[in-house]
């Protein structure tokens, strides 16, 4: 290793978060791990494990747990938060009382807040006063982090306004498993994390129907197109949604049984309603909020979004999702380039 | 139906050319279908049934099976070649020899001849003069015959140089289950459908090596930019590798336990040799016919394609398959628009 260890943080002690300081542990990064279950943090320091998210795994020492956010902080400049979106601005209400330095924050959550509208990131930079941000990450791409504490080979994407700032997360996390790719694209890497748990529920409820691959392929490619179309108006690159934050996460959450998206629309599919399904689940769903979001965004960007329709209508409307699945399947006949003009050109 | 019957001959009693007959019967249209294997064609005119291909499925009797193709072909405008790709050139010579009115051939198959480097429609263009051929038209898409057979939802993309000659095509299949979208660009479908095989070698060499489902979406995510590279430079558009015949097929072959090619892949990645694999699958694996071609496409536009080098020593040189998916995983540290700016922009 040419590169200096320093200490990081990691607020929260989800899987996600886990993983992610695994990989800093490996690359011989003084890591504390920050979470608000007592229990959970003694764990990890006392037994080096963390059974509820990652069974079977050892974690490495170099991975200390806490509960006070203020120690978790002192002498770290780095700071990964990894923490289910709606989460986001309470702990950096936490942290903005009491920090005098300014922090680099690597969010890997991937959602859009309902009703503001806001990215991630923006949602960070509304929080932190400026004198305390020095700059904002994001690290997303297809990694179940189940295969991340495995060391199984994993490819992310991280970017930034500021290309420096990213490359420096680049550097901090890169190595022989994880290997970590800049983009510029900043928004899209951020909109396609966040809107390809759409379509993951969609692919969830076409699988729950008892429908096909054939049918479920459809659904992601047309999903792709859809999400592509928004990002474009919010001003991503078409490009950044064939890479690995676009096709690329939405084919993992898509087709893995590790993901409770896929898992929350394959129950929904079955015929649970949504109350029983979050409360059978005990984790968040981002996509559940995040099809609000994006049903708000499509009125506000003038966005045609049939995928997001209509899984709005059987989120919040109470609508049959074999009605909407079939709906989606049985539009008029078409050029299939329609679509797809529409990622490059005006909607 | 607004749309008049007809009589149609599908060449091939294969699995999908079984599947497209079945759909071609639900519109009510007289179905040949020619084998060359005589108990089959005895078994699907009795029994109404094509075990060895599709199990439990019963089929319409609209279906009538042949053994003898001028029978096949008697009153016949249109006929779909159902048929390996390796199979096309000495049908069409059979047909070639008898036939006197002009065909509207299409065909279903997905691959590319290795030396010559012709796509299938251009295949046909050779071997059948002008006289007796009216159109060629493609049909692909992300589509299992056994979920087809089933008739569930599945969705396919049909091109043209003449899209009059599409679109009704498009008719002749689209019902409720199986909507079909004409698409413009018949390099592109052609191109996509065909090489979508390498990546799923690389996806079953990938699993079967014991990586997960993070190595496998790099894996795709990269192999759809190469693909797509390599088919801009032959005159495809960009855009269609992000339909149904780019993402869609590549999802479904990549990730379904049907696809033969990810099947012959994973028997790779877990140590047989290819001898082993290709006889023990007793079905046509194209997508290792297909890299010998796209590896010779490769060197003659010039155009960098990893995987398919990678992919290319592992079937034909003798490289171990896991040291092709860790030299492909462990590049080095990189831009990630580095690659996809390559769809669009010089190589």
């Amino acid at each position: 290793m040419e590169q200096k260890t320093e200490n990081v943080a990691v607020i929260g002690a989800g899987s996600w978060g886990t993983a992610l300081a695994m990989v800093l542990a490996d690359n011989g990064h003084s890591v504390r791990i920050w979470g608000h279950n007592p229990a959970l943090i003694e764990e990890i320091n006392a037994q080096h494990t963390n059974r509820k998210y990652l069974p079977e795994i050892d974690l490495p020492e170099l991975i200390q747990g806490y509960t006070d956010l203020i120690k978790t902080l002192a002498d770290v400049k780095t700071i990964i938060i990894a923490v289910p979106t709606k989460a986001i601005r309470e702990v950096l209400q936490k942290i903005a009382a009491f920090q005098s330095e300014p922090l680099v924050i690597v969010h890997v959550s991937k959602g859009i807040e309902p009703d503001t509208l806001l990215r991630i990131s923006e949602m960070i930079e509304e929080e932190l006063p400026g004198e305390l941000l020095e700059d904002v990450v994001v690290l997303s791409g297809p990694s179940h982090a189940e295969e991340v504490s495995l060391r199984h080979p994993t490819t992310v994407t991280v970017s930034a306004k500021n290309m420096e700032a990213a490359e420096k997360i680049q550097d901090l996390f890169i190595n022989q498993n994880f290997r970590v790719y800049t983009n510029p694209d900043l928004i899209g890497v951020e909109i396609g994390g966040a809107l390809k748990n759409i379509i993951a529920l969609g692919a969830g409820i076409s699988d729950g129907l008892g429908y096909g691959d054939n049918a479920k392929a459809a659904l992601i490619t047309r999903g792709l197109a859809e999400i592509a179309r928004l990002g474009v108006k919010m001003g991503a690159s078409p490009l950044t949604f064939s890479g690995l934050t676009g096709i690329g996460d939405l084919i993992v959450t898509c087709t893995s049984v590790h993901s409770r998206n896929w898992r929350a629309g394959n129950m929904l599919g079955k015929g649970q309603k949504l109350e029983e399904v979050l409360a059978s689940m005990g984790m968040v769903v981002e996509g559940v909020r995040t099809t609000k979001a994006a049903y708000q965004l499509a009125k506000k960007y003038d966005v045609r979004m049939p995928i997001t329709d209509a899984l709005y209508d059987v989120l919040f409307n109470g609508m049959n999702p074999k009605d909407a699945v079939d709906g989606l399947m049985s539009r008029r006949k078409t050029h299939e380039m329609e679509d797809l003009e529409d990622i490059l050109g005006a909607d």
